[in-house]
Protein backbone atom coordinates (compact mmCIF):
# COMPACT_ATOMS: atom_id res chain seq x y z
CA UNK A 1 0.00 0.00 0.00
CA UNK A 2 1.20 3.31 -0.99
CA UNK A 3 -1.09 5.75 1.59
CA UNK A 4 2.27 7.71 2.11
CA UNK A 5 2.88 8.49 -1.44
CA UNK A 6 4.52 12.49 -1.84
CA UNK A 7 1.45 13.51 -3.69
CA UNK A 8 -1.37 15.20 -1.15
CA UNK A 9 -4.05 14.48 -3.38
CA UNK A 10 -3.28 11.04 -3.90
CA UNK A 11 -2.42 10.10 -0.33
CA UNK A 12 -5.60 11.47 1.25
CA UNK A 13 -7.58 9.26 -1.30
CA UNK A 14 -6.04 6.40 -0.63
CA UNK A 15 -6.84 7.16 2.95
CA UNK A 16 -10.02 7.70 2.46
CA UNK A 17 -10.76 3.84 0.58
CA UNK A 18 -9.27 2.54 3.59
CA UNK A 19 -11.40 4.15 6.28
CA UNK A 20 -14.30 3.25 3.92
CA UNK A 21 -13.59 0.08 4.17
CA UNK A 22 -12.76 -0.30 7.57
CA UNK A 23 -16.05 1.40 7.91
CA UNK A 24 -18.35 -1.13 5.82
CA UNK A 25 -16.65 -4.31 7.53
CA UNK A 26 -17.32 -3.17 10.66
CA UNK A 27 -21.25 -2.24 9.18
CA UNK A 28 -21.34 -5.72 7.67
CA UNK A 29 -19.99 -7.77 10.84
CA UNK A 30 -22.80 -6.19 12.88
CA UNK A 31 -25.26 -7.13 10.69
CA UNK A 32 -23.85 -10.57 10.98
CA UNK A 33 -23.17 -10.82 14.25
CA UNK A 34 -27.19 -8.92 15.36
CA UNK A 35 -28.93 -12.01 12.62
CA UNK A 36 -31.75 -13.44 14.05
CA UNK A 37 -33.12 -14.57 10.84
CA UNK A 38 -32.68 -18.08 9.08
CA UNK A 39 -29.45 -19.35 9.48
CA UNK A 40 -28.78 -17.67 12.60
CA UNK A 41 -28.04 -21.32 14.09
CA UNK A 42 -24.72 -20.74 12.48
CA UNK A 43 -21.51 -18.76 13.54
CA UNK A 44 -21.78 -15.05 12.42
CA UNK A 45 -19.29 -14.21 9.93
CA UNK A 46 -16.08 -11.95 10.26
CA UNK A 47 -13.84 -10.23 7.62
CA UNK A 48 -10.63 -12.01 6.45
CA UNK A 49 -7.89 -9.95 5.46
CA UNK A 50 -5.27 -10.39 3.25
CA UNK A 51 -2.58 -8.41 1.73
CA UNK A 52 -0.95 -8.79 -1.66
CA UNK A 53 1.52 -7.00 -3.89
CA UNK A 54 1.47 -6.34 -7.24
CA UNK A 55 4.75 -7.05 -9.08
CA UNK A 56 4.87 -3.83 -11.07
CA UNK A 57 4.32 -1.73 -7.86
CA UNK A 58 1.84 -1.56 -4.95
CA UNK A 59 -0.68 -3.56 -3.48
CA UNK A 60 -3.71 -4.00 -1.66
CA UNK A 61 -5.59 -5.90 0.69
CA UNK A 62 -8.51 -8.32 0.09
CA UNK A 63 -11.30 -8.53 3.01
CA UNK A 64 -13.43 -11.71 2.50
CA UNK A 65 -16.26 -12.94 4.83
CA UNK A 66 -18.27 -15.65 4.81
CA UNK A 67 -21.71 -15.19 6.67
CA UNK A 68 -24.94 -15.98 8.05
CA UNK A 69 -26.22 -13.18 6.02
CA UNK A 70 -23.57 -12.64 3.54
CA UNK A 71 -22.70 -15.42 1.87
CA UNK A 72 -19.90 -13.93 0.55
CA UNK A 73 -19.29 -10.64 0.39
CA UNK A 74 -15.32 -8.97 -0.64
CA UNK A 75 -14.35 -5.71 0.13
CA UNK A 76 -10.89 -4.98 -1.61
CA UNK A 77 -9.03 -1.86 -1.44
CA UNK A 78 -5.83 -1.63 -3.73
CA UNK A 79 -3.22 1.29 -4.32
CA UNK A 80 -0.74 0.40 -7.73
CA UNK A 81 1.44 1.96 -9.98
CA UNK A 82 3.65 1.66 -12.80
CA UNK A 83 3.58 2.02 -16.52
CA UNK A 84 1.42 1.15 -19.04
CA UNK A 85 2.54 -1.58 -21.61
CA UNK A 86 2.58 0.00 -25.08
CA UNK A 87 -0.62 -1.65 -26.37
CA UNK A 88 -2.32 0.04 -23.53
CA UNK A 89 -0.68 3.53 -24.02
CA UNK A 90 -3.03 6.30 -25.41
CA UNK A 91 -6.31 4.29 -24.88
CA UNK A 92 -6.40 5.46 -21.00
CA UNK A 93 -6.64 9.29 -20.77
CA UNK A 94 -3.13 11.40 -20.21
CA UNK A 95 -1.20 8.61 -21.26
CA UNK A 96 -0.50 9.80 -24.76
CA UNK A 97 3.19 11.32 -23.37
CA UNK A 98 3.85 9.20 -20.93
CA UNK A 99 2.66 5.42 -19.48
CA UNK A 100 3.09 6.38 -16.22
CA UNK A 101 -0.09 5.46 -14.21
CA UNK A 102 -1.39 5.63 -10.13
CA UNK A 103 -4.75 4.23 -9.06
CA UNK A 104 -6.10 3.26 -5.56
CA UNK A 105 -9.58 2.56 -4.91
CA UNK A 106 -12.35 0.13 -2.88
CA UNK A 107 -14.37 -2.19 -4.54
CA UNK A 108 -17.15 -4.04 -2.80
CA UNK A 109 -19.42 -6.79 -3.89
CA UNK A 110 -22.08 -9.09 -1.73
CA UNK A 111 -23.92 -12.35 -2.47
CA UNK A 112 -26.12 -12.97 -0.17
CA UNK A 113 -27.27 -16.19 1.52
CA UNK A 114 -30.99 -15.40 1.27
CA UNK A 115 -32.47 -14.76 -2.38
CA UNK A 116 -34.82 -12.29 -0.83
CA UNK A 117 -32.02 -10.40 -0.85
CA UNK A 118 -30.15 -8.35 -3.47
CA UNK A 119 -27.15 -8.65 -4.23
CA UNK A 120 -24.57 -5.22 -4.56
CA UNK A 121 -21.69 -4.22 -5.86
CA UNK A 122 -19.94 -0.32 -5.11
CA UNK A 123 -16.96 0.58 -6.17
CA UNK A 124 -15.07 4.55 -6.29
CA UNK A 125 -11.70 5.04 -7.42
CA UNK A 126 -8.90 8.00 -8.51
CA UNK A 127 -6.50 7.78 -10.96
CA UNK A 128 -4.04 9.37 -12.22
CA UNK A 129 -1.73 9.83 -15.28
CA UNK A 130 -0.72 13.03 -16.83
CA UNK A 131 -4.89 13.60 -15.67
CA UNK A 132 -6.26 12.54 -13.00
CA UNK A 133 -9.74 11.75 -12.31
CA UNK A 134 -12.64 9.85 -10.60
CA UNK A 135 -14.72 6.99 -11.06
CA UNK A 136 -16.92 4.64 -9.72
CA UNK A 137 -20.73 3.82 -8.82
CA UNK A 138 -23.11 1.29 -7.24
CA UNK A 139 -25.57 -0.90 -8.42
CA UNK A 140 -28.36 -3.25 -6.62
CA UNK A 141 -28.95 -6.66 -8.14
CA UNK A 142 -32.41 -8.47 -6.95
CA UNK A 143 -32.86 -11.82 -8.39
CA UNK A 144 -36.46 -10.81 -8.36
CA UNK A 145 -37.12 -6.64 -8.84
CA UNK A 146 -38.74 -5.23 -5.73
CA UNK A 147 -39.64 -1.49 -6.45
CA UNK A 148 -39.80 -0.17 -2.99
CA UNK A 149 -36.31 -1.38 -2.74
CA UNK A 150 -35.27 0.26 -6.32
CA UNK A 151 -36.94 3.45 -5.41
CA UNK A 152 -35.12 3.51 -2.01
CA UNK A 153 -32.03 2.55 -3.70
CA UNK A 154 -31.62 4.78 -5.91
CA UNK A 155 -33.22 7.13 -3.60
CA UNK A 156 -29.93 7.41 -1.41
CA UNK A 157 -27.31 7.26 -4.47
CA UNK A 158 -29.37 10.37 -6.07
CA UNK A 159 -29.84 12.37 -2.45
CA UNK A 160 -25.57 11.77 -2.44
CA UNK A 161 -25.30 13.07 -6.03
CA UNK A 162 -27.82 16.29 -5.53
CA UNK A 163 -25.43 17.53 -2.73
CA UNK A 164 -22.76 17.92 -5.79
CA UNK A 165 -24.99 18.47 -8.92
CA UNK A 166 -28.13 18.13 -9.63
CA UNK A 167 -26.93 16.82 -13.37
CA UNK A 168 -25.42 14.57 -11.51
CA UNK A 169 -27.93 11.38 -10.80
CA UNK A 170 -29.48 11.44 -14.39
CA UNK A 171 -26.60 11.38 -16.11
CA UNK A 172 -24.85 8.83 -14.17
CA UNK A 173 -28.09 6.98 -13.49
CA UNK A 174 -28.21 6.34 -17.17
CA UNK A 175 -24.82 5.59 -17.80
CA UNK A 176 -25.04 2.67 -15.34
CA UNK A 177 -28.13 1.27 -16.96
CA UNK A 178 -26.21 1.19 -20.37
CA UNK A 179 -22.92 -0.36 -18.83
CA UNK A 180 -24.78 -2.98 -16.71
CA UNK A 181 -26.51 -4.32 -19.34
CA UNK A 182 -26.15 -8.37 -20.86
CA UNK A 183 -26.09 -7.36 -24.42
CA UNK A 184 -26.55 -11.35 -25.64
CA UNK A 185 -29.71 -11.33 -23.45
CA UNK A 186 -30.82 -8.49 -24.11
CA UNK A 187 -31.35 -7.65 -20.24
CA UNK A 188 -30.04 -5.51 -17.46
CA UNK A 189 -27.74 -7.26 -14.71
CA UNK A 190 -30.15 -5.85 -12.55
CA UNK A 191 -31.87 -3.00 -11.67
CA UNK A 192 -29.60 -0.14 -11.56
CA UNK A 193 -27.97 2.61 -9.23
CA UNK A 194 -25.20 5.16 -10.54
CA UNK A 195 -21.66 4.43 -12.80
CA UNK A 196 -19.35 7.17 -13.38
CA UNK A 197 -16.13 7.23 -15.09
CA UNK A 198 -14.01 10.25 -16.12
CA UNK A 199 -14.69 12.87 -13.73
CA UNK A 200 -12.92 15.42 -13.53
CA UNK A 201 -14.90 19.06 -13.00
CA UNK A 202 -11.67 21.19 -12.68
CA UNK A 203 -12.37 21.11 -8.75
CA UNK A 204 -10.53 18.48 -7.42
CA UNK A 205 -11.67 19.03 -3.89
CA UNK A 206 -15.49 19.03 -5.04
CA UNK A 207 -14.62 15.85 -7.25
CA UNK A 208 -13.20 14.15 -4.02
CA UNK A 209 -16.03 15.23 -1.65
CA UNK A 210 -18.39 13.60 -4.75
CA UNK A 211 -17.16 10.43 -4.33
CA UNK A 212 -16.75 10.34 -0.65
CA UNK A 213 -20.15 11.15 -0.33
CA UNK A 214 -21.31 8.36 -2.87
CA UNK A 215 -19.07 5.74 -0.28
CA UNK A 216 -20.95 7.41 2.92
CA UNK A 217 -24.30 7.17 1.28
CA UNK A 218 -23.35 3.55 0.32
CA UNK A 219 -24.32 1.90 3.34
CA UNK A 220 -27.72 4.62 3.64
CA UNK A 221 -28.75 2.74 -0.09
CA UNK A 222 -28.15 -0.97 0.92
CA UNK A 223 -28.80 -1.72 4.63
CA UNK A 224 -32.61 -0.81 4.78
CA UNK A 225 -32.95 -2.91 1.79
CA UNK A 226 -30.93 -6.01 3.37
CA UNK A 227 -33.00 -5.09 6.43
CA UNK A 228 -36.23 -5.68 5.16
CA UNK A 229 -35.61 -9.03 3.67
CA UNK A 230 -33.52 -10.91 5.54
CA UNK A 231 -35.83 -12.59 7.94
CA UNK A 232 -38.11 -13.99 5.40
CA UNK A 233 -37.53 -17.59 4.42
CA UNK A 234 -36.95 -18.65 1.44
CA UNK A 235 -37.76 -22.09 -0.42
CA UNK A 236 -35.50 -24.46 -2.42
CA UNK A 237 -36.59 -23.51 -5.44
CA UNK A 238 -35.84 -19.73 -4.28
CA UNK A 239 -32.87 -20.73 -3.34
CA UNK A 240 -32.57 -22.38 -7.59
CA UNK A 241 -33.29 -19.42 -8.76
CA UNK A 242 -30.92 -17.19 -6.99
CA UNK A 243 -28.27 -19.48 -7.98
CA UNK A 244 -29.83 -19.19 -11.83
CA UNK A 245 -29.52 -15.54 -11.80
CA UNK A 246 -25.95 -15.23 -9.86
CA UNK A 247 -24.98 -16.98 -13.55
CA UNK A 248 -25.90 -13.62 -15.27
CA UNK A 249 -23.75 -12.19 -12.76
CA UNK A 250 -20.72 -14.08 -13.78
CA UNK A 251 -21.64 -13.87 -17.80
CA UNK A 252 -21.57 -9.52 -17.39
CA UNK A 253 -17.89 -9.92 -15.06
CA UNK A 254 -16.42 -12.03 -17.35
CA UNK A 255 -17.77 -10.71 -20.45
CA UNK A 256 -18.38 -7.11 -20.38
CA UNK A 257 -16.90 -5.76 -17.24
CA UNK A 258 -14.07 -3.44 -17.71
CA UNK A 259 -12.63 -3.77 -14.78
CA UNK A 260 -12.45 -7.41 -14.64
CA UNK A 261 -11.44 -7.52 -17.96
CA UNK A 262 -8.47 -4.96 -17.85
CA UNK A 263 -7.65 -6.01 -14.72
CA UNK A 264 -6.91 -9.70 -15.72
CA UNK A 265 -4.83 -8.60 -18.86
CA UNK A 266 -2.57 -5.96 -17.09
CA UNK A 267 -1.44 -8.60 -14.54
CA UNK A 268 -3.61 -7.57 -11.97
CA UNK A 269 -3.83 -10.47 -8.78
CA UNK A 270 -6.84 -12.74 -10.59
CA UNK A 271 -8.03 -13.44 -6.81
CA UNK A 272 -8.69 -10.34 -5.92
CA UNK A 273 -9.97 -9.15 -8.98
CA UNK A 274 -12.50 -12.49 -9.07
CA UNK A 275 -13.72 -11.81 -5.64
CA UNK A 276 -16.75 -10.56 -6.95
CA UNK A 277 -17.84 -14.03 -8.86
CA UNK A 278 -20.79 -15.44 -6.43
CA UNK A 279 -19.67 -18.57 -4.27
CA UNK A 280 -22.34 -20.85 -6.05
CA UNK A 281 -23.55 -20.47 -9.15
CA UNK A 282 -25.91 -22.41 -11.56
CA UNK A 283 -26.73 -22.99 -15.80
CA UNK A 284 -28.97 -25.69 -15.50
CA UNK B 1 -31.58 -26.61 -40.63
CA UNK B 2 -30.65 -26.29 -43.98
CA UNK B 3 -28.75 -30.00 -44.87
CA UNK B 4 -31.10 -29.80 -47.86
CA UNK B 5 -28.63 -26.99 -49.25
CA UNK B 6 -27.88 -27.27 -52.93
CA UNK B 7 -23.84 -27.61 -52.48
CA UNK B 8 -22.89 -31.04 -51.96
CA UNK B 9 -19.91 -30.72 -49.62
CA UNK B 10 -22.16 -28.40 -47.61
CA UNK B 11 -25.09 -30.91 -47.77
CA UNK B 12 -22.53 -33.87 -46.48
CA UNK B 13 -20.73 -31.95 -43.88
CA UNK B 14 -23.67 -31.00 -42.43
CA UNK B 15 -25.45 -34.42 -42.56
CA UNK B 16 -22.62 -35.93 -41.25
CA UNK B 17 -22.63 -33.56 -38.64
CA UNK B 18 -26.21 -34.49 -37.33
CA UNK B 19 -25.27 -38.55 -37.84
CA UNK B 20 -22.24 -37.38 -35.52
CA UNK B 21 -24.66 -36.26 -32.55
CA UNK B 22 -27.34 -39.14 -33.28
CA UNK B 23 -24.00 -41.70 -32.45
CA UNK B 24 -22.93 -39.51 -29.81
CA UNK B 25 -26.35 -39.24 -27.67
CA UNK B 26 -27.19 -43.13 -28.26
CA UNK B 27 -23.94 -43.79 -26.52
CA UNK B 28 -24.19 -41.91 -24.50
CA UNK B 29 -27.63 -42.60 -23.20
CA UNK B 30 -26.32 -46.21 -23.21
CA UNK B 31 -24.11 -45.22 -20.49
CA UNK B 32 -26.90 -43.76 -18.61
CA UNK B 33 -28.80 -47.03 -18.53
CA UNK B 34 -26.27 -49.12 -18.15
CA UNK B 35 -24.74 -47.51 -14.69
CA UNK B 36 -24.76 -49.55 -11.88
CA UNK B 37 -22.29 -47.16 -9.42
CA UNK B 38 -22.52 -43.95 -7.53
CA UNK B 39 -26.37 -42.61 -8.24
CA UNK B 40 -27.52 -45.13 -9.51
CA UNK B 41 -30.95 -45.66 -7.97
CA UNK B 42 -31.54 -42.41 -9.81
CA UNK B 43 -33.39 -42.72 -12.98
CA UNK B 44 -31.00 -42.77 -16.34
CA UNK B 45 -30.94 -39.29 -17.83
CA UNK B 46 -32.34 -39.28 -21.78
CA UNK B 47 -31.83 -36.26 -23.63
CA UNK B 48 -34.08 -33.92 -24.80
CA UNK B 49 -34.13 -32.11 -27.69
CA UNK B 50 -34.58 -28.50 -29.02
CA UNK B 51 -35.03 -27.12 -32.35
CA UNK B 52 -34.15 -22.81 -32.71
CA UNK B 53 -34.10 -20.58 -35.80
CA UNK B 54 -30.95 -18.03 -36.39
CA UNK B 55 -33.10 -14.83 -37.40
CA UNK B 56 -30.20 -14.08 -39.57
CA UNK B 57 -30.54 -17.58 -41.34
CA UNK B 58 -30.57 -21.73 -40.06
CA UNK B 59 -30.56 -22.91 -36.87
CA UNK B 60 -29.55 -25.86 -34.97
CA UNK B 61 -30.78 -28.17 -32.60
CA UNK B 62 -29.86 -28.50 -29.13
CA UNK B 63 -29.66 -31.69 -26.86
CA UNK B 64 -29.37 -31.65 -23.43
CA UNK B 65 -29.10 -34.49 -21.28
CA UNK B 66 -28.81 -34.12 -16.86
CA UNK B 67 -28.46 -37.61 -16.01
CA UNK B 68 -26.68 -40.08 -13.11
CA UNK B 69 -23.54 -39.96 -14.56
CA UNK B 70 -23.45 -37.09 -16.77
CA UNK B 71 -24.56 -34.53 -14.98
CA UNK B 72 -25.29 -32.17 -17.61
CA UNK B 73 -24.37 -32.96 -21.43
CA UNK B 74 -24.83 -30.72 -24.17
CA UNK B 75 -25.07 -31.91 -28.40
CA UNK B 76 -25.36 -29.10 -30.20
CA UNK B 77 -25.60 -28.98 -34.36
CA UNK B 78 -26.13 -26.26 -36.23
CA UNK B 79 -26.39 -24.76 -39.89
CA UNK B 80 -26.79 -21.18 -40.34
CA UNK B 81 -25.65 -18.82 -42.86
CA UNK B 82 -25.68 -15.30 -43.20
CA UNK B 83 -23.55 -12.05 -44.34
CA UNK B 84 -21.37 -10.56 -41.77
CA UNK B 85 -21.84 -7.09 -40.63
CA UNK B 86 -18.97 -4.39 -41.33
CA UNK B 87 -17.15 -4.96 -38.40
CA UNK B 88 -16.24 -8.82 -39.00
CA UNK B 89 -15.80 -8.85 -42.39
CA UNK B 90 -12.05 -9.37 -42.96
CA UNK B 91 -11.32 -10.74 -39.56
CA UNK B 92 -12.06 -14.04 -41.27
CA UNK B 93 -10.79 -15.73 -44.39
CA UNK B 94 -12.56 -15.70 -47.78
CA UNK B 95 -14.48 -12.52 -46.40
CA UNK B 96 -12.37 -9.33 -47.91
CA UNK B 97 -14.91 -9.34 -51.21
CA UNK B 98 -17.98 -10.55 -49.84
CA UNK B 99 -19.56 -10.61 -46.11
CA UNK B 100 -21.51 -14.02 -47.06
CA UNK B 101 -20.62 -16.97 -44.89
CA UNK B 102 -22.31 -20.79 -44.35
CA UNK B 103 -21.72 -22.64 -41.34
CA UNK B 104 -21.94 -26.06 -39.82
CA UNK B 105 -20.94 -27.98 -36.89
CA UNK B 106 -21.39 -30.05 -34.27
CA UNK B 107 -20.45 -29.08 -30.21
CA UNK B 108 -20.32 -31.24 -27.31
CA UNK B 109 -19.57 -30.34 -23.07
CA UNK B 110 -20.06 -32.58 -21.01
CA UNK B 111 -19.92 -32.37 -16.96
CA UNK B 112 -20.10 -35.00 -15.36
CA UNK B 113 -21.50 -36.12 -11.65
CA UNK B 114 -18.51 -37.88 -10.33
CA UNK B 115 -15.21 -35.26 -9.62
CA UNK B 116 -13.69 -38.60 -10.57
CA UNK B 117 -14.51 -38.74 -13.93
CA UNK B 118 -12.98 -35.93 -16.11
CA UNK B 119 -15.07 -32.96 -18.28
CA UNK B 120 -15.17 -33.07 -22.38
CA UNK B 121 -14.85 -31.13 -24.99
CA UNK B 122 -15.03 -32.22 -28.47
CA UNK B 123 -16.09 -29.44 -31.84
CA UNK B 124 -16.29 -29.84 -35.47
CA UNK B 125 -17.11 -27.59 -37.89
CA UNK B 126 -17.27 -26.62 -41.60
CA UNK B 127 -17.18 -22.94 -42.44
CA UNK B 128 -17.46 -21.80 -45.55
CA UNK B 129 -16.99 -18.12 -47.51
CA UNK B 130 -15.21 -17.25 -50.80
CA UNK B 131 -12.47 -20.15 -49.00
CA UNK B 132 -13.99 -23.22 -47.02
CA UNK B 133 -12.17 -24.97 -44.32
CA UNK B 134 -12.77 -27.17 -41.46
CA UNK B 135 -11.92 -26.94 -37.68
CA UNK B 136 -12.52 -28.78 -34.23
CA UNK B 137 -11.10 -30.72 -31.91
CA UNK B 138 -11.20 -32.32 -28.29
CA UNK B 139 -9.83 -31.97 -25.48
CA UNK B 140 -9.95 -33.45 -21.47
CA UNK B 141 -10.26 -31.36 -18.46
CA UNK B 142 -10.14 -34.27 -15.58
CA UNK B 143 -10.40 -32.30 -12.08
CA UNK B 144 -7.22 -33.70 -10.97
CA UNK B 145 -5.11 -35.39 -14.30
CA UNK B 146 -4.43 -38.83 -14.09
CA UNK B 147 -1.19 -40.25 -16.15
CA UNK B 148 -3.17 -43.24 -17.49
CA UNK B 149 -6.22 -41.45 -18.55
CA UNK B 150 -4.12 -38.58 -20.40
CA UNK B 151 -2.19 -41.29 -22.38
CA UNK B 152 -5.09 -42.95 -23.42
CA UNK B 153 -7.02 -40.06 -24.45
CA UNK B 154 -4.58 -38.84 -26.58
CA UNK B 155 -3.47 -41.68 -28.00
CA UNK B 156 -7.14 -42.10 -29.55
CA UNK B 157 -6.84 -38.82 -30.67
CA UNK B 158 -3.19 -39.27 -32.07
CA UNK B 159 -4.28 -42.50 -34.02
CA UNK B 160 -7.64 -40.89 -35.67
CA UNK B 161 -4.43 -37.65 -36.88
CA UNK B 162 -1.92 -40.44 -37.91
CA UNK B 163 -4.26 -41.99 -40.36
CA UNK B 164 -4.16 -38.58 -42.09
CA UNK B 165 -0.61 -37.17 -42.19
CA UNK B 166 1.71 -37.83 -39.55
CA UNK B 167 1.96 -33.90 -38.78
CA UNK B 168 -1.23 -33.39 -37.71
CA UNK B 169 -1.23 -34.36 -33.71
CA UNK B 170 2.43 -32.63 -33.06
CA UNK B 171 0.78 -29.47 -34.70
CA UNK B 172 -2.76 -30.06 -33.08
CA UNK B 173 -1.95 -30.84 -29.62
CA UNK B 174 0.49 -28.18 -29.64
CA UNK B 175 -2.49 -25.82 -30.54
CA UNK B 176 -4.57 -27.33 -27.82
CA UNK B 177 -2.51 -26.52 -25.40
CA UNK B 178 -1.91 -23.06 -26.42
CA UNK B 179 -5.16 -22.54 -27.29
CA UNK B 180 -6.79 -23.57 -23.80
CA UNK B 181 -4.58 -21.91 -21.77
CA UNK B 182 -5.86 -19.38 -18.50
CA UNK B 183 -3.29 -16.82 -18.92
CA UNK B 184 -4.92 -14.42 -15.68
CA UNK B 185 -4.29 -17.56 -13.87
CA UNK B 186 -0.99 -19.06 -16.05
CA UNK B 187 -2.55 -22.86 -16.22
CA UNK B 188 -4.02 -24.82 -18.60
CA UNK B 189 -7.62 -25.56 -18.61
CA UNK B 190 -7.28 -29.15 -18.74
CA UNK B 191 -4.57 -31.82 -20.51
CA UNK B 192 -5.26 -30.79 -23.84
CA UNK B 193 -6.19 -33.42 -26.81
CA UNK B 194 -6.03 -31.67 -30.24
CA UNK B 195 -7.40 -28.43 -31.96
CA UNK B 196 -7.11 -27.08 -35.34
CA UNK B 197 -8.85 -24.56 -37.84
CA UNK B 198 -8.51 -22.92 -41.17
CA UNK B 199 -7.75 -26.44 -42.35
CA UNK B 200 -8.07 -26.50 -45.90
CA UNK B 201 -5.37 -28.78 -47.60
CA UNK B 202 -6.88 -28.21 -51.40
CA UNK B 203 -8.25 -31.66 -51.04
CA UNK B 204 -11.49 -31.43 -49.82
CA UNK B 205 -11.99 -35.28 -49.70
CA UNK B 206 -9.49 -35.60 -47.51
CA UNK B 207 -10.27 -32.70 -45.04
CA UNK B 208 -13.72 -34.46 -44.90
CA UNK B 209 -12.58 -37.68 -44.01
CA UNK B 210 -10.32 -36.33 -41.51
CA UNK B 211 -13.14 -34.47 -39.36
CA UNK B 212 -15.32 -37.48 -39.46
CA UNK B 213 -12.57 -39.65 -38.20
CA UNK B 214 -11.72 -36.94 -35.48
CA UNK B 215 -15.74 -37.42 -34.78
CA UNK B 216 -15.60 -41.11 -34.87
CA UNK B 217 -12.70 -41.09 -32.35
CA UNK B 218 -14.22 -38.65 -29.87
CA UNK B 219 -15.97 -42.08 -28.55
CA UNK B 220 -12.42 -44.24 -28.35
CA UNK B 221 -10.91 -41.13 -26.25
CA UNK B 222 -13.47 -40.37 -23.87
CA UNK B 223 -15.59 -43.89 -23.14
CA UNK B 224 -12.60 -45.74 -21.69
CA UNK B 225 -11.79 -42.98 -19.18
CA UNK B 226 -15.39 -42.41 -18.68
CA UNK B 227 -15.76 -46.41 -17.37
CA UNK B 228 -12.37 -46.43 -15.27
CA UNK B 229 -13.85 -43.94 -13.01
CA UNK B 230 -17.33 -43.85 -13.24
CA UNK B 231 -18.03 -46.50 -10.06
CA UNK B 232 -15.70 -44.90 -7.61
CA UNK B 233 -17.42 -43.48 -4.93
CA UNK B 234 -16.74 -39.70 -3.66
CA UNK B 235 -16.15 -37.76 -0.88
CA UNK B 236 -18.29 -34.09 -0.19
CA UNK B 237 -14.43 -32.76 -0.45
CA UNK B 238 -14.08 -34.02 -3.85
CA UNK B 239 -17.26 -32.62 -4.82
CA UNK B 240 -16.43 -28.93 -3.47
CA UNK B 241 -12.93 -29.46 -5.34
CA UNK B 242 -14.67 -30.26 -8.07
CA UNK B 243 -17.35 -27.26 -8.07
CA UNK B 244 -14.34 -24.80 -7.87
CA UNK B 245 -12.33 -26.49 -10.63
CA UNK B 246 -15.13 -25.51 -12.90
CA UNK B 247 -15.15 -22.09 -12.09
CA UNK B 248 -11.61 -22.21 -14.36
CA UNK B 249 -13.97 -23.85 -17.37
CA UNK B 250 -16.19 -20.84 -16.99
CA UNK B 251 -13.65 -18.50 -16.93
CA UNK B 252 -12.20 -19.67 -19.76
CA UNK B 253 -15.00 -19.88 -21.51
CA UNK B 254 -16.25 -16.46 -21.06
CA UNK B 255 -13.20 -14.75 -20.77
CA UNK B 256 -11.15 -16.70 -23.81
CA UNK B 257 -12.82 -18.93 -25.78
CA UNK B 258 -13.27 -17.37 -29.30
CA UNK B 259 -16.16 -19.48 -30.52
CA UNK B 260 -18.67 -18.13 -27.26
CA UNK B 261 -17.72 -14.51 -27.77
CA UNK B 262 -17.60 -14.67 -31.44
CA UNK B 263 -20.79 -16.30 -31.06
CA UNK B 264 -22.31 -13.86 -28.64
CA UNK B 265 -21.26 -11.06 -30.56
CA UNK B 266 -22.50 -12.23 -33.73
CA UNK B 267 -26.48 -12.78 -32.50
CA UNK B 268 -25.85 -16.27 -31.86
CA UNK B 269 -28.83 -18.28 -29.12
CA UNK B 270 -27.23 -17.40 -25.90
CA UNK B 271 -28.58 -20.54 -24.31
CA UNK B 272 -27.08 -22.69 -27.05
CA UNK B 273 -24.09 -21.13 -26.93
CA UNK B 274 -23.51 -21.76 -23.31
CA UNK B 275 -24.82 -24.87 -23.01
CA UNK B 276 -21.18 -25.40 -22.05
CA UNK B 277 -21.28 -23.69 -19.11
CA UNK B 278 -21.13 -26.29 -15.94
CA UNK B 279 -24.60 -27.31 -14.11
CA UNK B 280 -23.08 -25.96 -10.87
CA UNK B 281 -19.88 -23.95 -10.15
CA UNK B 282 -18.14 -22.57 -7.12
CA UNK B 283 -15.41 -19.29 -6.46
CA UNK B 284 -15.43 -19.74 -2.40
Amino acid sequence: MDADTADPQQRRAAEWFTALRDRICRAFETVEAEHTGPLSDRAPGVFQRRTWDRPGGGGGEMALMHGRVFEKVGVNVSTVHGTFSPEFRGQIAGTEDSGDFWASGISLVAHMQSPHVPAVHMNTRMIATRRRWFGGGADLTPMRPDDDDTRHFHGALKAACDRHDPGYYPHFKAWCDDYFFLKHRDEPRGVGGIFFDTLDTGDWEADFAFVRDVGKSFLDAYLPVLKRHRDRPWTEEDRQFQLRRRGRYVEFNLLYDRGTTFGLKTGGNPDAILMSLPPMVSWP
